[in-house]
C-alpha cells in the first residue's frame, strides 16, 4: 500500500512494450510494399488498433471504471479530454506518424520515433519502439532509458545551447509568421543551434538525456507531451508556460528546459499565438 | 584492373570503421566527466586525430604522394582546397561536433551523428558510429546501409513531403533572414513538414533513404556533402544546384532530392544569398 503506483508503472511499461512490438509488426510486415500515401492510412488503423489494446489491457488489470482514458484517436472521435479526480492515462499509440514509412532496418531517428507513449499524473513512459528504447519516469524516482540514469544538460550559457521545436500542423499564415519570426530570434540570440525531430516526444527525450537544452512548442496536444512532462523534470529539468507562467498540461503550451535560465532566456523572445486548449468545451 | 576503384572503396569502408571506433572510445571514456564546453575541445582534438588516422592510412596503402586530400581540419589550417586531376580524398573526421557530447547509451539520433564521412569521385561512405551504421555508394553500384539496399521515396506530391534543412553557423542578420524566409515559404507551399538533424551528411542519408523528400543548404562545405552526394545519387536521387542549375561541389550550394518535381519545386521558393567558393583562393 505504500506504493500504490508501482504496479500501474511496471504495469504501463509492459504493456508499452507490447504496444511497441504491434506497432513493429505492422511497420514491418506492410509498410515495405506500400506508397507513402498509403502508408498515411495504415498509419491510422495501426494507432487505432494500438490504443484499443492498451485501454483494453489496463481495463482488464485495473477495472472497467476505475480509471479514466484520454487518448489521440478517442479524443479525434469526440470522446472528452478533461482530468477529472479519478486516475487517468493520457495515450498517444503512435507518435510521429510520417515518420511511420521507415522502412526496417535504417534506424536513423527520423525514421525511428515511432514512439508508443503512456502517461500517468504518477509516471510516464516514452517507448521509441523501433530503435527498442523505453524512457521512463516516476514521480520523485529518477528517469531512465533502458534503466539508465538519465539527466539534462547542465549548460547555463545560452550562446552553447541547442534549442529544438517544431512548425506545429497549422499552415495559416498569421501562425506561421510567429513561429519563424520566434525560431528567427531564438537563433539570433545566439544559440548554438536549432534542430527539429518532427515529434515532441522524441524532443523532450532529447532534453531529458542533455542531448538539447530545450525545447518549446505552441498547439501541441496533453498527449504529446504528458508522458514527456515527467521524464523531463525526474531527470533534472523544468517545465514552464511559454509566458513564463506555470505550465499547464493542457493549455497547450510548454518550455522544457534543463534549467530556468535557459528557459526564461527563451521565453523572451517566444511570440505567442493563441490556440484552445485541450479541455475546452467541444464547440457546436 | 577492370575494377580500380573497388580496393580503395572497400578501403575506404574499412578506415571508416576503424576512424569510428576511436571517436566511440574518445566520447565513452571521456565525455561523461566533461562539461558541454569542455566537449568542444575534445571534439576538436579527436577531428584532429582523427583525421590524421585517415590520411597516414590512405597514404600507407596507395602511396605518399599518389593521392590528394581534403579535409575539414587541414583546410582549417590554411592547406588548399582544390579538386585537380589527381585522384582526391574529401574527408570528414567528426561531423555534429556539438552532437558529440553524447553519453554512451543514449542513441538517439540527435546525439547519433558523430558521422564519419570519406568521399571521393568515384565513392562515399558516410558512417554514423554511435550507431554503427554504414552508409556508402560507389558509381553505378548503388547505395547501401549495412549491405541493405537503400533508396530514395517514391512521392512525387509536395504537399506530403518532409524536407530538411539547417540555418547554418553564420548569424549575419540579412542571412538568416533570408533562410528563414525561404523555410517559411517552402512550409507554407505547404509541404507535411520540416526537419533538421543538425548534420548534413545525415540530412542526406534520409533522403537516400526515402525518410525526407529533400535537402537543401546554402553554406555547406565540400566535406559536409562529397559522401552524401553519391549516396543520394546512387539511391535515384537528384542533386542541383539551388538555382536550378547542374550542383557544383565545390560552390557550397547544394539540393537533394528524391526526384527533379520535388527539387524544382523547392527550388522556387529558396532566397539564395552569396556565399564564397570552396575553391576561392585565400583571401589576402
Amino acid at each position: 500500500m505504500e506504493d500504490p503506483w508501482q504496479k500501474a508503472y511496471d504495469f504501463a511499461v509492459a504493456v508499452a512494450r507490447k504496444a511497441g512490438a504491434e506497432i513493429r509488426k505492422a511497420g514491418e510486415s506492410e509498410i515495405r510494399v506500400m506508397t507513402k500515401s498509403s502508408t498515411v492510412d495504415l498509419v491510422t488503423k495501426t494507432d487505432e488498433r494500438v490504443e484499443k489494446i492498451i485501454i483494453s489491457s489496463l481495463k482488464e488489470e485495473f477495472g472497467e471504471d476505475a480509471h479514466c482514458f484520454i487518448g489521440e484517436e478517442s479524443v479525434a472521435k469526440g470522446e472528452p479530454c478533461v482530468l477529472s479526480d479519478k486516475p487517468t492515462w493520457i495515450i498517444d499509440p503512435v507518435d510521429g506518424t510520417t515518420n511511420f514509412k521507415t522502412k526496417k532496418n535504417f534506424s536513423f531517428e527520423l525514421l525511428k520515433d515511432d514512439l508508443f507513449k503512456l502517461s500517468f499524473v504518477e509516471f510516464g513512459v516514452v517507448y521509441s519502439c523501433l530503435e527498442d528504447k523505453m524512457y521512463k519516469a516516476r514521480k520523485g524516482k529518477g528517469a531512465f532509458c533502458d534503466d539508465e540514469p538519465i539527466q539534462v544538460s547542465d549548460m547555463k550559457d545560452i550562446n552553447k545551447s541547442i534549442i529544438i521545436s517544431e512548425h506545429g500542423t497549422d499552415r495559416s499564415p498569421e501562425k506561421v509568421t510567429k513561429i519563424f519570426s520566434t525560431m528567427q530570434k531564438i537563433l539570433c540570440i545566439p544559440v548554438h543551434g536549432l534542430r527539429g525531430s518532427g515529434t515532441a516526444a522524441t524532443n523532450m527525450c532529447l532534453v531529458a538525456t542533455g542531448a538539447v537544452e530545450a525545447f518549446f512548442e505552441i498547439g501541441i496536444h496533453c498527449w504529446d507531451i504528458a508522458a514527456g512532462v515527467i521524464i523531463v523534470k525526474e531527470a533534472g529539468g523544468i517545465l514552464l508556460d511559454v509566458d513564463g507562467g506555470p505550465f499547464d498540461l493542457m493549455s497547450r503550451r510548454m518550455v522544457s528546459a534543463n534549467n530556468e535560465l535557459i528557459a526564461k532566456r527563451i521565453i523572451k523572445e517566444i511570440e505567442i499565438f493563441p490556440v484552445g486548449r485541450d479541455d475546452a468545451p467541444a464547440e457546436k
